[in-house]
């Protein structure tokens, strides 16, 4: 018998007839003998609906009304859930976040759990009820409604894991697992069995969507054995069908390479000709801060008659608005010129074994430069290497790094 | 200055748009200096919505997770308010049943209001700031979400009003006031600046769907002011457009017949040739009181021949129900037959002045006579008398009354 926190997300619960079939499926878990807690999101629809009437009534709308709005989405989920599975004959009872309560800090749209009361669910999973857990929620210290900001059931479905000493946390989505590369663009890529949390970290922060990134964090510091499978395929024969994250010692065999991650979401930004004088990054960076940009790559190239080039890349939605920031700045930083270029993709090659290893980068070059894939920037971290390549070149940059580093299947 | 409860229904908060006039109507009032409060329903529809969900899930639904799924009407309307209030620069601030807390009973789905903490709103309200508290819904004893039952956002609004001492309690609606009778029958019904609390409770039960009777009974009890006005017209002129509820006693000239009710909700049953000894009467009702039907009028005729006919009203929509409950107990009542109508339609002419006036049933009873209305079942109370009438013939008698009693406009 095992303690499992069972997460659906909103297309798994998008309507009866699938909250049904999720029913089902805590049902088959209740009668292999396990404890079991769910935790949902809202309805697919309900939370952009929200948002919307939301920001069409202010755009800048109060925080913590916004949050006793949307919370809304994932409480009738709650209650549905919970009826149906009743109906099924299972003990099932709805909990929203101020009842356990999940405890958050106040900041309201992107709160971060601080605290769950986990003593009552553990007695009610002990007596045979499933608790059905409202994601994305808490209380804050004002009494009053959090939002974990989007994606967020994960986090809470991780916290609550961690919190009832769950044996695992099995989060269902609509793929069935982590995968060597994004399926769509090589048909080839492989699932894979277990991957480190830090490669996890790694894949989502870069745009493989599978897992809001705070919750691998999450998972990696309370050591929460998360399992991602799929909530539309239904493997009865396999035990564990989906993804394990799991802990970097736990694989023994540590693959050099375990999977090429992409992303469009970010915009390159070149600051030419600035003085190449102490300070220099700092007024630069200090003006996109002081906005709150997350700037994400930063290549500093050597200085050429005194003058310097500083090339970054922020999130591509964020481009007109940080043209306007350096714009505004530009008598004080002092650069020359500003070019901007939207039209990039991040390529980033993951694996734990990379820091034992040599070799690793040079692969990832000549793999790129025989395919005439020009590199504008490159990063590197223990477990990651990433370029910055033309947004054309992405699927064909993604294809070459998987065969070349023996991923295809 | 004075204190007001606003309360504003489904229609009147439909749609965005619509949230935004509501926002300007409790401007208008915070404005003219007074200190307001907001009770909210959900919009338009949504109600009906999440109900179907848990219906079409569980015909036979826990009530604790209807009421979880259910409540989340309101608390949308409760921050969209607040937004929309804030956007017009007015401080506001949304309130769920758990959080003021309002409690309730534990009778989940139809609880009662035993408490409202109103010392918190209070001191927000003496700041300057709206309270826009959601209607219908309170918390149980269980630390779980109640709600009160259809139209329970009245009682939500009166039992608020009583807690915090309001000068008054506006109830917003799509009719504009209380009539004499149904506008789209008599066109020439006049609207009510005035009406006494007792008169209006037998107006609403007798199916003049303004307020929830409960409201009724409650704002009488507490001595709350109640005003029902509409939220479509306005009238920024008009110091009191719509009709206020007052006590008995403050009403100087009471009018012998303040209105016309009439409701189509009923049906007939006649049970003939019961054995006319003690206990007969117990053993017919005793049945239905098992099963909870709520019987309204009855009456039963002289014996004849030692047996007798007993006739009675249910609500139309429990006949076939109770036709099988009586069917099932024939043999142990031991009556002849059992005859039952559900085209049959209740007249009731409702005025405090009665009491003190003779002749009233008189005039009824020869207006009706007039237009040749046959009358099969006479009930009667302090302040109304009720007729069964064949249904065609609903309009014809509520106009005839209309004119019989002087209320043409």
């Amino acid at each position: 018998m095992a303690r499992i926190v069972m997460k659906f997300g909103g297309t798994s619960v998008a309507d009866l007839d699938r909250i049904r079939a999720v029913a089902g499926r805590v049902a088959r878990e209740v009668e292999a003998g396990h404890e079991v807690a769910v935790v949902v999101s809202a309805m697919a629809g309900e939370t952009n609906k929200l948002v919307k009437f939301c920001t069409d009534l202010s755009p800048l709308h109060d925080a913590r009304e916004y949050d006793a709005v949307v919370a809304t989405g994932e409480q009738v989920t709650t209650g549905l859930l919970a009826i149906a599975l009743q109906q099924r004959g299972i003990n099932a009872r709805s909990w929203q976040g101020w009842q356990i309560p999940i405890r958050t800090d106040g900041g309201h749209g992107k709160a971060r759990i601080d605290a769950i009361d986990s003593a009552l669910l553990i007695e009610r999973m002990r007596q045979g009820q499933i608790p059905v857990v409202a994601g994305f929620q808490g209380i804050g210290p004002d009494n009053r409604v959090t939002t974990l900001g989007r994606g967020g059931s994960d986090t809470s479905a991780v916290a609550l894991a961690a919190a009832v000493k769950a044996d695992r946390c099995d989060i269902y989505t609509d793929v069935d697992g982590v995968y060597t590369t994004d399926p769509r663009i090589v048909p080839r890529a492989r699932k894979l069995a277990t991957i480190a949390y830090e490669e996890m970290l790694e894949m989502a922060s870069l745009g493989a969507k599978v897992l809001q990134t705070r919750s691998v964090e999450l998972a990696m510091k309370a050591r929460v054995r998360v399992q991602v499978l799929s909530s539309f395929e239904d493997r009865p024969g396999s035990d564990l069908p989906g993804t394990l994250l799991v802990d970097e010692d736990e694989i023994v065999e540590k693959p050099v390479v375990s999977g090429i991650a992409y992303s469009r979401d970010e915009a390159k930004i070149t600051v030419r000709r600035v003085p190449d004088r102490p300070g220099i990054a700092a007024s630069v960076f200090g003006v996109l801060a002081a906005s709150n940009v997350n700037v994400d790559m930063i290549v500093q190239n050597v200085s050429e008659d005194g003058d310097t080039d500083i090339t970054f890349t922020i999130p591509r939605l964020e481009l007109r608005r940080v043209r306007q920031l350096l714009e505004d700045a530009q008598g004080r930083i002092g650069y020359g010129l500003l070019l901007t270029d939207p039209e990039v993709a991040k390529i980033s090659v993951v694996g734990i074994g990379m820091t034992s290893h040599s070799g690793v980068a040079q692969t990832m070059f000549k793999a790129l430069a025989e395919r005439s894939i020009n590199i504008q920037v490159i990063s590197t971290s223990e477990i990651k290497i990433s370029v910055l390549v033309a947004e054309d070149y992405t699927e064909l940059a993604v294809r070459a790094l998987h065969t070349a580093y023996g991923l295809d299947g």
